[in-house]
């Protein structure tokens, strides 16, 4: 049995064993079986992780961050039992720094909120995974999203951390300063490690102007590879876009059925640009006569704020859009990434194979990334049809890797792709594990994720 | 002694033992004393850098990694004696994907080269750190220079890595998608690593499109301070610029004297911009309307290659331009990066310094990103100025740390700062040391290098 009581002492009341906070901490956005933790915290400093960490290292008590809970990999789940470490009441701004374009925050702040806090300064944070994450999640799952192929992912806007490591330590990575070359990289070790090597409790991150001039687009192409053309000629050419994104006919229905879009039943392109009024104009202008080429139809601007929320809206609705499609089914989202040059064919591979498979699954994608998600309705209860959604992930992870790309562009691994990890990495496997082995002895920060089992 | 005669097996004669051959290795830009290694190894297969790792982690050879020997910290020099292992004969070009915007390369290529043979591709590799510096050096360093204000440093164009690790393992580390989220970030664990946890043996690298239009301008103002502010101005306005350079009074001293350059001895700002002809002529003028409020004088612009050209020709001979104010001595060259708010006072306090000190030093720098240089003359046998000489860059580091900065925009630890790496990173030098201890358990790789002697 494990000893809560210390636990209980460090925290108080905030130490909580309730069936429904239990409950409600095993859940996820994804199709995995609720797993409740043992318990929750509900740390309010960083010193209390760092006794909460120390006190875990002592007891051999597992330890599971958790943030928005809205990772698509099972991050947040407690498998192997212990807490779950929830950062919602680490949520604050402490501080933002506008002359140097960096602010630094807790990580339960979620993106939305610190947007909205920053909103008087004329700056943003640009990373937009699409749901209302926290940042420290944001962080430690490598997330990225719709703005990635302008503003980059949370590797490129995170310049330094603090975090607790397994046996209590304190430590900071990175400085303010825009770049640094002093030793190991640990700021970029702890992003990606879903909280297997330490826990954030600090982020600071760097900030962008808000652009003085903001202008979206739809259009729509004949077929899914004119479109991904489309957007392999617009990266290819230097058009500096800040988003470029597919949505494919089966997701466009969803949109229509979800969001009441209207859209006609074709694949979509849907862009942004920022810039000066006169640098998105010929941006957009540009990005016409370019897709005109590949059969563009239909091509629509908008540039009041409110058309643009709207539309943005839409695309982050995906994946209830996707679920609409299949009435009391859930949505397994899975994701890749391959070189742009290769993305056309893997955009049409995993279509055709979802037909072959009688799957319904929308694609949607951060295609300037070579970045594309799947989200297939399944019944988890259906074991024929869980079956086969195992089978195209699996297949679509490794036709990823035999097009040169990863398995997964922004959802991580998780619980959810680890048996890829020997074919992605190989031998440098070893060498992740050597790193988990060194900064958590005992394995006890969120066993069982990321790292396949040792054989 | 040390058992030389399994690395002749692998090697032959491209194992050499020769005085030249040692003498030219154990050679540095700075001021460090020549170290020889007991021999050079030129390997010319990843394999046969796994055979010689394998040979000398078998052996405890120590095993230095050397490219193009510009690194200005000593991280080239096998302070321990063991082998140089000298990359420049994998220096070919393995691929270029322009559709992806990546190719393959080799370490021991270097910048120059690899951009001559893409010139015919319209794209080109930014990171641009002056020297004529090898790509494996150049990532192994975490190199940066005057462009990474608009590209990034290196730690933001590679995206993946081969590497052959201490006991002869090689593995792959990243892949040619854009971005992933498997995994731990061992491409940027091994960047800025200085050869200390891997030896690089091919690098996937991120390459940008040859602007369509590129315009440079310079101009002069009555004070480093205005100079610096308008810097910061420029930057929290969103301009992108592509090069934004600081050049000091005293430095522009030396560039009359070395490259006869006939300017006046007042602080100068070397600017390029990189867009489309309408985009950087827009770029140019806001510019100059902002450097106009700050006192700037004499702007003058240069669209002609051969004219830009000269220019970075003559601020990338910063070095030698350097060297020319103190005839017969050499340069401590050094470096510090401060977030951009508090460069103007770093920027002052390191003149006043110089000046207290008795010590004649310019001051260049990558200012856009808060990085800047002093070269300070300096005559190694003479006891006296080089003791000033270590109590200046002491004093520098301890306030850019103070500032909330780095001890190191670029230039790296090496020999040089180690000593300032429990001051900048505190408990996660316990950390690095574990990755390092892991990694490389019989202290082959590098030893004496980056981390401090354990206490």
């Amino acid at each position: 049995m494990m000893d809560l009581g210390g636990l209980q002492t460090i925290l108080g009341d905030r130490l909580v064993t309730s069936e429904a906070d239990r409950t409600q901490h095993g859940r996820n956005e994804t199709y995995y079986p609720t797993t409740p933790p043992d318990a929750v915290a509900y740390p309010e400093t960083t010193e209390e992780v760092s006794a909460i960490l120390a006190h875990c290292h002592a007891q051999g008590i597992p330890v599971t961050a958790c943030g928005a809970a809205s990772s698509l990999e099972g991050q947040h789940l407690a498998i192997r039992g212990g807490i779950s470490l929830d950062m919602s009441r680490m949520a604050r701004v402490l501080s933002v720094n506008a002359e140097d374009l960096t602010c630094e925050v807790q990580p339960g702040l979620t993106r939305k909120r610190l947007n909205e806090e920053l909103r008087d300064t004329g700056l943003f944070f640009p990373v937009d995974p699409g749901a209302d994450a926290s940042i420290g999640g944001m962080a430690a799952t490598r997330a990225s999203g719709t703005t990635a192929v302008r503003y980059g992912t949370m590797r490129d806007n995170v310049l330094a951390l603090e975090a607790v490591m397994a046996d209590g330590t304190v430590i900071r990575t990175g400085s303010r300063a825009r770049k640094s070359s002093t030793g190991y990289d640990l700021t970029h070790l702890l992003i990606g490690s879903e909280g297997t090597l330490g826990i954030i409790t600090a982020l600071t991150l760097r900030l962008s102007g808000i652009p003085e001039a903001v202008t979206a687009a739809t259009c729509r192409f004949p077929s899914v590879a004119a479109a991904v053309d489309c957007v392999i000629l617009t990266i290819q050419s230097g058009l500096p876009v800040a988003r470029i994104e597919l949505l494919d006919e089966v997701m466009v229905r969803g949109f229509n059925l979800y969001s009441e879009a209207g859209l006609p039943e074709l694949p979509h392109l849907f862009l942004e640009f920022h810039g000066t009024p006169a640098g998105v104009a010929e941006q957009a202008e540009t990005f016409a006569a370019l897709a005109a080429d590949f059969g563009a139809e239909g091509i629509a601007t908008a540039t009041k704020a409110e058309d643009r929320t709207k539309l943005w809206t839409m695309r982050h609705d995906a994946h209830y859009a996707s679920a609409a499609l299949g009435p009391g089914k859930r949505i397994c989202a899975t994701d890749v990434c391959v070189p742009i040059s290769r993305l056309a064919g893997a955009v049409v591979w995993a279509q055709e194979e979802c037909v072959r498979l009688d799957l319904t699954s929308t694609i949607v994608g951060h295609v300037g990334d070579g970045n594309f998600h799947c989200g297939i309705c399944v019944d988890p209860d259906d074991m024929g049809e869980m079956a086969r959604v195992e089978d195209f992930t699996h297949r679509l992870a490794e036709k990823a890797l035999a097009l040169g790309g990863t398995v997964s562009g922004e959802h991580g691994i998780g619980i959810g792709k680890q048996g890829f990890m020997d074919a992605e990495h190989g031998p440098a496997v070893a060498y992740m594990r050597a790193v988990k082995t060194a900064f958590d002895p005992r394995g006890i920060l969120n066993p069982g994720k990321l790292l396949p089992e040792a054989q």
